[in-house]
């Protein structure tokens, strides 16, 4: 049965691709009003596809914001195990678009590389279940274990209505462990098993000097300019050291033991790679720490973007009315999101100059989770990745944030297995976003070799 | 004579209204390629209007950049002093467009006030002078002296080829006073005579951090962020208590003489004034100086704009590749703008840090000027702003720069008279841009007044 789907899947990698470019089409910008329509196109969409391969009560679940996709097959009979799929059909803006060497939403091969928006994140790494489902069913008509699908629209927009919609559901969704394609590898030969993810508070800061903007002319150096007290209070938020210097900031943050310092010496993520994989002229970064345990387990600070005053070409004097940064912190497993937002929120205002109208803004709070690498589930993954991509996994907390896997820990109770295919330089959530296409190739092998590992135990 | 032209403008006022609009209703936005066309077609709409009124030599002149309008009229015989009236016709960008109550070229009047781009700065200002013109020419058919225009197109990017035309055009420009109307007035009842500008140099800071925009959950703590470090950066140029601490950068400020210090002290320029314009909750800078010293002879520093990274709604986890940072500097007199830019360069290289590849650009630098505050120009202006307003006027000097004084000054060698009618709230190069449409019609009468003074000598 898995060898025939692994022959078909191998006959039909056209029709896959041809099926992802398709969806990768639609242009599922979770956070631009004006892509609503497009929101909906796209779960409608996943709906009909997941009729098509087989799958049954193929469904748009409406929540407060963009919809969430739900489909089962509940067939595999009563000792078979059920695992819960998950993935994102949202996806990042696309700007600066001048930077985009083809356009973001029409999906372009070059080589053995797919160029598109959403081509990683997340669109190709679900389809590779969507290819590894249709594999089985155009051959045996059936599948090893039982499977249910939640594609959500808001991954990119912080999860907002996942929680809730989880926590009514929790009938529905109920599953022996859930799978998530969301994560990368260290290279397309080496396969990552995730054991932890990072939190991410994600906050606003306005700074307002004046109802209207000035004329630096006229009142430079008298009316404090909301551009420069911002650089100002941005400053204040690292120490000479890269540390972050908000109060209380680190205080949960947990100290790495003698086999986690063991396990990060040895990790391929190194000074060497980060340098060329970004052509940084130098690191940076808390001294104490080596890299792979900077982006594996410390907590990060950083500002996504300064609005206010004139950025086009050429000269404008103008004193902007008001700046806001935008500013996220990445949170280890221990701190908590909301505590975080608290003790940020705070910081500000004491460190604000009296000169500004200071306004902060939440506009996410996530926790972290740490993962637990035992069990069928996991050892499953872990065959599955060496039969797919030729070589065992590595096991690495992943230093990016993934709000689901909060959320399947803490209220579904059910091992979480992140199995993903993405790679360093796909430059997700960036101009050129690509996906490898060997890595979408042997992840729908790898998804196919899971489905049947894990259903054998 | 005079009265004749007093009374005619008095009775066309609407006509004058109505031919500004028609000048405003052309976007021209020096500093937009995309606007090209319109800088041609407002350089065109003036030389016709000045054929009109009866000004002779009407012409577009040609310069690497965007033209210069002239015209002249030199019948008032061989003892009429001449004079050289120098405007701008292109105006600011109008972003951001969605703070703009109406559109920002569709001049609206309300009440007594006329909103546009353009309104004040400077196409309102310098219409002044064709509107009183047109009185003198449709009365008595002359003028009492000769007059020479000079408008040019590029006044807000720079006036970068002004200095060459005015150098290869000493005969045609010749003249006994200049006079500009594009300055402001301390209130609808107060006008000023400007007795300095300052200069004005105009930086661009990039910091370049990886060759591509980075997620913040694989690379944050790691790799420095560029807004990280431009914040870090940009904080450095002011010390606490306001000071530019760019190594030099006083070097050549002039410290205020007694009388000075008892001039300003009785300025109309005060906090409350300033805290009232603005709504700021505090005011800012050096407290060594009182604002009227701090706008009128102290040079400053501002940040007008940061580029990279993302600024929309939402949230947005990416650490841009690069950033940019618009500085700009306010000089004094004494100060040299070219001196400025390379001290400002070499201070930034010193300080940037060695996780970035750090440029510097210079946009522009042009010294500021002192103005000689006797002799019969300057005589008349005073006598005709009293008339004109009913009081007279209070001497300062101005904050903003205004690269053409120091051309007229330093290389046709002729005074300066600046005769502004704009006023602290009328939102020049922000959204909303006004003119007061008494200060329009009383500036008309100004210019009729001053024309016939200056004639009588």
């Amino acid at each position: 049965m898995r060898n025939d789907a692994l022959t078909y899947a191998q006959a039909h990698q056209d029709e896959a691709l041809a099926g992802l470019q398709e969806l990768i089409r639609i242009p599922s910008i979770s956070t631009l009003p004006e892509n609503k329509a497009d929101m909906e196109r796209a779960a409608q969409w996943l709906v009909n596809k997941f009729a098509a391969i087989g799958m049954e009560n193929s469904a748009i679940m409406p929540t407060p914001g963009h919809p969430i996709v739900y489909a089962d097959w509940l067939h595999a009979g009563a000792d078979a195990p059920t695992i819960l799929i998950y993935g994102h059909y949202d996806v990042q803006p696309v700007d600066p678009l001048d930077l985009w060497d083809t356009p973001p939403f029409e999906p372009t091969v070059k080589g053995d590389k797919l160029y598109a928006r959403g081509a990683d994140d997340n669109k190709g790494q679900h389809y590779t279940h969507i290819a590894a489902i249709e594999s089985y069913m155009k051959t045996a008509g059936k599948l090893p274990l039982n499977i249910k699908f939640m594609i959500e629209g808001e991954e990119e927009i912080g999860s907002e209505n996942l929680t809730d919609f989880i926590a009514n559901n929790k009938e529905l969704l109920k599953s022996d462990a859930a799978v998530i394609s969301d994560t990368g590898m260290i290279d397309p030969q080496t396969p990552v098993v995730v054991s932890g993810v990072r939190g991410l508070t994600y906050m606003e800061i306005t700074l307002r000097g004046s109802h209207r903007d000035l004329h630096s002319g006229a009142y430079g150096g008298v009316v404090e300019n909301p551009l420069n007290a911002m650089a100002r209070l941005l400053a204040k938020l690292h120490d000479d050291d890269g540390r972050v210097t908000i109060p209380g900031f680190y205080d949960k943050v947990k100290e790495l033991t003698a086999l986690e310092k063991e396990q990060f010496a040895q990790s391929l993520t190194t000074d060497e790679r980060i340098m060329k994989e970004t052509s940084a002229p130098a690191l940076w970064g808390d001294k104490e720490f080596n890299v792979a345990e900077r982006i594996g387990c410390r907590p990060t600070l950083d500002v996504h973007g300064i609005r206010g005053g004139f950025i086009g070409e050429g000269q404008k004097t103008v004193i902007t009315a008001e700046a806001t940064a935008k500013v996220s912190m990445r949170l280890v497993p221990n701190q908590n999101a909301e505590t975080i937002a608290e003790l940020f929120t705070k910081y500000i205002h004491d460190i604000a100059p009296p000169t500004m109208t200071t306004t902060v803004t939440k506009l996410s709070a996530e926790n972290g989770a740490v993962i637990d690498m035992t069990g069928p589930a996991i050892e499953a993954a872990s065959k599955a990745y060496e039969f797919g991509f030729g070589k065992a996994p590595v096991f690495s907390r992943e230093g990016g944030s993934l709000p689901i896997v909060t959320n399947l820990v803490e209220v579904l109770d059910v091992p979480v297995v992140m199995m993903g295919f993405g790679l360093p330089d796909d430059d997700i959530h960036a101009p050129n976003e690509k996906f490898h296409l060997p890595n979408f190739y042997n992840g729908i092998n790898t998804a196919i070799y899971f489905y049947d590992l894990f259903a054998q135990g």
